[in-house]
């Protein structure tokens, strides 16, 4: 498998979990989403991914795009250790925590968009890092209520394997303290990702340990 | 079932589509987005969903969030119609059409980042329908382009029958049009946004048809 990839790609961390998890070894190839206008807009690229977003995963015959949708297809094609255990009602519920990050949090936050805010609204820094921690703030402070709520979280946001959610949750919180955010309200999510941060799979996943890393 | 829904929300208008494809019952809750402040901000709805998004669907003892989620919960729950057919390349095309869709075009133009965007960098009304425009015109490029690039795509966005991949774009370009978006270069996402508005399904789930509508 080859997942196109950048060291601080939010979504490609998620996959990069994801494949680590599941002991899949994978070749890297890194996008580099600034240089030179970001790799990820030239031709070559776009024709394996037709949004100029990272992380495209290629196995064999198939080139797969969103990160959420490349962690489900991995866990189809893979199914130990599941990534999505339990009824369809907890499948839900990790789904749920999933795209309250990938949803609600990650696009408004993305590159582009804090790229947009600069050059055609003339938003000053500070003003975009407020944008910034305001999303990311409101977004975990939803997650931490539908972990802290519920029974079902465990050692990690569902029971006591890693799954989705916490493939998910980890590259936000790096995001979240890269940019200084307030995550004092956020125990539970903080002790999940303290000990995510304690297996290996995450651990190599991690930004710094990439291959791209600045 | 009981969805709590907003006649104009395009997440719920989603699953309230997946609903009727599956012929599956429900009781509507409607809960105003805008008046009052919001009634989704309200403690009550905040009980049942921390994020205060609609919609939120409710099946028994369970109580679930996030359009995609849900979606995959009633496709499991209820296999007839898939809405996730063909192997798992097949399924996770599927996702990552919708994700294209629900994470990297309608969270950027949700309510409530146009009222940020009003409210802390002043922007304009002209400003703020062009920021809309601009990420629903390059997402839906970008689908277009993952549709009319790819053998799969038939009447529906997967095959010849509709797909979660449908119940997401049909949403979108129901809102690119209010907007006044440029969908000329989308002409296999307009054919089969039309062919789905002549199902049944798709058109009692139509904010115009909803008990709330304004």
């Amino acid at each position: 498998m080859k997942l196109y990839t950048y060291f601080r790609s939010s979504a490609a961390y998620r996959v990069r979990i994801a494949l680590n998890l599941k002991q899949l070894a994978y070749d890297a190839v890194p996008v580099h989403l600034v240089r030179g206008g970001g790799e990820q807009r030239q031709p070559e690229y776009l024709a394996l991914n037709p949004a100029g977003l990272v992380p495209t995963l290629v196995d064999g015959p198939d080139t797969l795009s969103q990160s959420l949708a490349i962690i489900e297809y991995l866990d189809e094609m893979h199914p130990e250790p599941s990534l999505l255990p339990g009824s369809a009602a907890d499948r839900a519920r990790i789904r749920a925590i999933a795209q309250a990050i990938a949803c609600d949090i990650h696009p408004i936050n993305n590159l582009r968009v804090l790229q947009y805010l600069t050059r055609e609204f003339g938003v000053s820094d500070a003003q975009k890092n407020a944008w910034y921690r305001h999303w990311t703030e409101a977004g975990l402070a939803a997650v931490e209520a539908m972990l802290a709520g519920d029974p079902r979280t465990a050692a990690f946001c569902h029971g006591d394997t890693p799954t989705l959610a916490d493939c998910c949750l980890v590259p936000q919180v790096f995001n979240a303290r890269r940019f200084g955010c307030d995550l004092t309200a956020m125990p539970t999510s903080l002790g999940i990702a303290e000990r995510c941060a304690g297996l290996d799979a995450f651990r190599r996943a991690a930004p710094e340990q990439q291959p791209d890393a600045e």
